[in-house]
């Protein structure tokens, strides 16, 4: 059996799904003309804001794409186009759903908190069966092509280069799209509420503001177009890792060589089913535990994927079939300390990559749970931020920063026990295969998380078309746990980039061995080099992550401006007379957005080159390899823990905010509200623009030094 | 000439400085009746809180000291609590200067500007010089004493261990110190403000604020003992390390044993003779340019430094002297890939050291002129902070986190620039030499720090004794500048923390190779526990961060609650007419330092043991040290930009809030002003608290794994 094709076939279901998925969601009532009319100004917006985004992105895209051709040849250029486009297309759909489901998730909520829950769910897992659909067929389709069409050999240098530009395309598109929607989405959050709410003294969501669809568009394209370029990334390049790392790693498998490059992709096409099949588990059951009802989806979707996943490894490759790799086979990959040991070998089962991909089905329930305790209403930490804001701002602002550093403690002590059990278990191989599994997932996680900004929109909508006040209840309910969903994701991304780049890292080295066989590169932690790229890789994420936060402020500076300068000129806006121009302050964000994105998505790119060639200029080209094999893991040490922190440290702000406004420690308008929202907006650029652009970052630096490798070895080195 | 001698009479020159200082500062007036009145409550304050911390501390040095004692012997022992005790005396001496010369400050600052500074940076530079010239005392009688007295090689197992010892001694109380003061400190100054200021609506400083006391005595507790002792560890652990790694590094050195071994005391003698001369030079000048007056006493201090060093390095071995390292002479202690090169030979001479040395000087100046960029309202930094306070205090916030992010590129940047150019130059010893020459200069900057702490609390003398106005506005004068040379110190021994952890990470290398030589540890990159140690070392700095920080939360929240019943219990307070009962709130603030310091600064004490077992157990005891080995850089490169970041932008919060205060952005009282406050406020446990006591938790680290090492060898392992 021919196990790519089955799981182009599974990949190919996910797209289905969600054709039929949208289908039904966009027969479903819209509304009545205000709420139409309101929905249609968001979509707009919302397609503006994209289009000139993918018009920047693809000058930069077309550039690196030459480049990628020039160094490395066509048949990578074409890996990174497909990664590029379908990354987008994955955005871009994603947000096409989102801004029409919205109208219909109020509409529904109208008839009932269940009918509002099934049509949003559907929303978020029409994007989440699309993004892991697409990053599925993206890369079993290109494998297939170069093996079965070109005749290349699954584990050639051709196929390993084409695999690595395909995720280079996938996260420079995933960078700029997390980076740019989060600086839209949140300097239109952050401009709103501050002239809004704290200046003009008008309720969140009041159709007065002029920003209030600037914030609404927002929400769709950055927490759903940005989020689902991301996670299609993660996807693409963490399947794609392990595919390459078995590649280059387990030499002369014979028989075995194809079933094994194509056990990711199979275990990623049986996940997509179980997704499919825990989507519909996501019910309410007469209560209201709406987090409730999206656990029983997620648990549904894990449970069935350990059989199923059991049964692929045994289809494949057989459960007792022994993987033997001798190092001694491949010591040119390999340090000169493992040289020296040559009779040792690495010697793994079937089961053993079964016990792997448990762990790592275990280690994502492990970050949801982590995640929902730091981030969720119910725990200590949201509520000691509730309480510090008693005492005023600051100890508000203190209280959230030391949970956001604490929150770093649990998932990264996840994270070290997965590479522990893992290694033991199947040396690097295992790991690359817990991180597959944390992926195959994606489908499912993506649609708990692309929810949120659905109900977040038709809370808007319900509030702006001056609908009941029962509807806005129900959504307010809906979107309730979606600050703690977004969170999941975020997580979730981030952890198993993790485990991705130990994988990543890997490759480097492998190829490293594979492309200068002579060159005696010292990896080790006594050679000064190495802290020097440890040191300059662990900038990175301060550096980028400041970047993106100054940004947010400068962009949402211009949003207050603006807004001032309408209520200045229209006095009609506040009494109703006059609409305010909505789309002058969209058009605003955008073109602020997007020439803020620029620089810090360019960070990652070049600083992994500028490194290399710096270090080996004064010390030699074996140090410079080692500076930069540092500096990828400098990245991940130092920006797991700045990503980490600022996803859960946003949330929790967000969630002491709202606990505050059910009513404890004095609840809506006092002056712990007033602190808490202060915590909330310093929350809103760390959970939503910085913290999540260092999953992508991370990623980008890792492939960069993979393709300066080849660049440097293809003798086309500058 | 023997080399050790001579600087031991540097040292006591040191001291003999400080003893005369101090008697020409009490001398001086002490004002009236009112302001001795209150002087004399800080001083009991400070006394009480210092008397619980050490007794609580001793404790658990006995406990230590014990544990040292069984584990590797009664002389590391002496040495541990020597450390300990000169620690304890370094910080005990400086607050007892500090406490006696504030009211001094406040009574010459109604003389004149220059007559304020002359007694503030007096009793600075008498801190100054006692903890540099105790640290050189502390190490240069021990190792005298071992080495002539009890006849002990130079470079004997017996004198390293005992040198590691002394500098565990030192670092476990200055991390208490550190904590304990600063947990102190803030929690009184946030508690204070809280109620004081936002609450009441009276004026920072005022003596009906019952906190306001304890707040003062903070400024003695925190800012000056708890820096002291930072600074005598930072010392003692650099000039010790470049000691011992000369010992392990160095075989065959024969007659040029003793003199590499005392280079380094040597030139800490040196350099607090140029300190003393320096300090004649902090004038003013004419103008009112304090940061100018300071910045001139500094540089002739450095200047001076050169010849000198050059000379010391010229009599101690000779400029030219060719010191050659064959690594395959100290196989044992090196990696196998190392080995691999046999033939390869580290050599330098007496002049690269010299190189090495000035490299030193170069780092403190830049970071030094980094760490004023982005802390002086002269700048961007500080500027854009403020700006953004217009839009509130959420904006403020956010622009503030991102400056103490960016705040950690450039001296990232000067230290990797470090340690490629001082490797490149003499290897790690070349390191080691610029740390050594770094420190040397402790005095100076100890001197320049020291006194912010007594100006400020002039400034609260002034107010409480109702001095008249223009006396507060000198002393605000003198004060302004405090925030930067704070930030200043900071930013100097965490960088030297850089270098000085490359150096211990050498010395606990070359010491497993030396005690087990038969075992191959792994430290590359590749070693998956390698990439455990990391994050797990990265961990550390969070968590401890977060502990920090929840501790100031927690206590300052206990301070608002005692002086909101004061308040309410007492109403005679606000009318003037009854006092308020400082010594309760001073003694509330001290239960809960001294309680909440303990946990946080068992973590980098157990970690490493915890790390080590844990890993040992699961994958061998190869990989045990491997994963040790890469925790202690883990915790250097996860610390550097936790502390660079939370000290440079709490410095520029504080600044932020001066700058608005001096009558931008609409001045005090102003919406701009409130929003700085909170950012302030923020600042007050990332500057005071959390940040600063990394550095000795890092060092902690580092040493606690030396000794592990030797307990496990010893053969008393457990």
């Amino acid at each position: 059996m021919d196990f790519v094709l089955v799981s182009i076939f599974l990949g190919a279901l996910a797209v289905l799904y969600g054709w039929l998925t949208s289908m039904q969601v966009l027969r479903s009532s819209a509304g009545n003309e205000k709420m139409q009319e309101i929905a249609a100004a968001i979509q707009e917006g919302a397609q503006a804001y994209l289009k000139r985004q993918y018009t920047t992105i693809a000058i930069v895209g077309v550039v690196v794409a030459i480049l990628v051709g020039w160094f490395l040849g066509p048949i990578s250029a074409t890996g990174f186009v497909i990664g590029a486009i379908l990354s987008g297309v994955a955005g871009f759909i994603g947000m096409n759903i989102s801004v029409r489901s919205n109208v219909r998730t109020a509409q529904a909520a109208s008839t009932g908190l269940q009918e509002g829950l099934t049509m949003a769910f559907r929303a978020g897992a029409i994007t989440g069966m699309l993004v892991a659909g697409l990053a599925l067929l993206a890369i079993a389709v290109f494998f297939w092509v170069l093996v079965n069409s070109l005749g290349y050999e699954a584990n050639s240098r051709t196929v390993v280069d084409a695999l690595v530009a395909l995720a280079f395309g996938a996260s420079l598109i995933s960078i700029f799209a997390r980076l740019g929607g989060g600086i839209f989405t949140k300097a239109a959050d952050v401009g709103a509420d501050l002239v809004g709410k704290v200046e003009a003294g008008i309720p969140e969501d009041d159709p007065r503001n002029p920003a209030v669809i600037a914030d609404n568009v927002g929400d769709n394209v950055g927490d759903c177009a940005g989020m689902a370029a991301d996670l299609f990334e993660t996807y693409v390049v963490t399947v794609g890792a392990t595919m390459v790392l078995t590649a280059l790693l387990l030499k002369g498998l014979g028989d075995l060589l194809m079933p094994m490059m194509s056990l990711p992709l199979l275990i990623g096409g049986a996940c997509i089913l179980t997704s499919i099949i825990g989507t519909y588990f996501v019910r309410l059951g007469g209560g209201k535990n709406v987090m409730g009802a999206m656990y029983k989806g997620f648990l549904v979707t894990a449970v069935l994927s350990i059989p199923l996943i059991w049964l692929c490894i045994d289809q494949a490759i057989g459960l007792d079939t022994e993987i033997t790799r001798s190092l001694a086979d491949v010591g040119a990959g390999e340090s000169v300390a493992e040289e020296g040991m040559a009779e040792q070998v690495v010697t793994f089962t079937g089961m053993d990559l079964f016990w792997c991909s448990l762990l790592g089905l275990i280690i994502t329930g492990l970050i949801i749970w982590i995640t929902e305790y730091y981030t969720g209403t119910n725990y200590r930490p949201v509520r000691s931020i509730a309480k510090s804001s008693e005492t005023g701002h600051g100890t508000n602002v203190i209280q959230g920063l030391a949970i956001s550093m604490e929150a770093t403690a649990l998932p990264t002590l996840v994270i070290v026990a997965g590479i522990v059990i893992a290694y033991q278990l199947a040396g690097l191989i295992g790991i690359a295969y817990s991180a597959t599994a944390m992926l195959a997932l994606a489908g499912m996680v993506v649609a708990l998380d692309a929810y949120g900004p659905v109900t977040d929109n038709a809370g808007g909508i319900a509030e702006m078309a001056g609908l009941d006040d029962s509807v806005r209840e129900k959504t307010d309910l809906l979107d309730a746990v979606g600050n703690t969903t977004k969170a999941v994701t975020k997580g979730y991304a981030i952890g198993s980039a993790g485990l991705a780049a130990l994988v990543l890292f890997a490759a480097y080295t492998t190829d490293l061995g594979e492309f200068f066989p002579n060159l005696d590169v010292d990896f080790s932690l006594e050679n000064p080099y190495v802290i020097v790229g440890l040191l300059l890789g662990a900038l990175l994420p301060y550096l980028f992550g400041s970047m993106g936060m100054t940004a947010v402020g400068r962009a949402a500076g211009d949003v207050v401006i603006d807004v001032r300068d309408q209520f200045k000129n229209n006095p009609g806006i506040m009494t109703y007379e006059t609409k305010p121009d909505y789309a002058r302050t969209v058009d605003l964000v955008t073109k602020a957005a997007i020439k803020e994105m620029i620089i810090p998505s360019m960070l990652p790119v070049l600083a992994p080159i500028v490194v290399y060639f710096a270090i080996a200029a004064i010390a030699g080209q074996a140090n410079g390899f080692a500076a930069l094999g540092a500096l990828l893991l400098g990245v991940i040490v130092g920006g797991l823990f700045v990503a980490l922190s600022m996803t859960a440290g946003g949330g929790a702000w967000d969630n002491a905010k709202k606990y505050i406004e059910d009513g404890n420690h004095g609840g809506k308008g006092s002056e712990a509200h007033k602190a808490a929202v202060t915590g909330d907006t310093v929350g809103d650029p760390y959970k939503d623009t910085a913290g999540p652009a260092v999953n992508p970052m991370i990623k980008i630096t890792n492939i960069v030094a993979l393709l300066l490798l080849a660049a440097l070895a293809g003798g086309h080195a500058v």
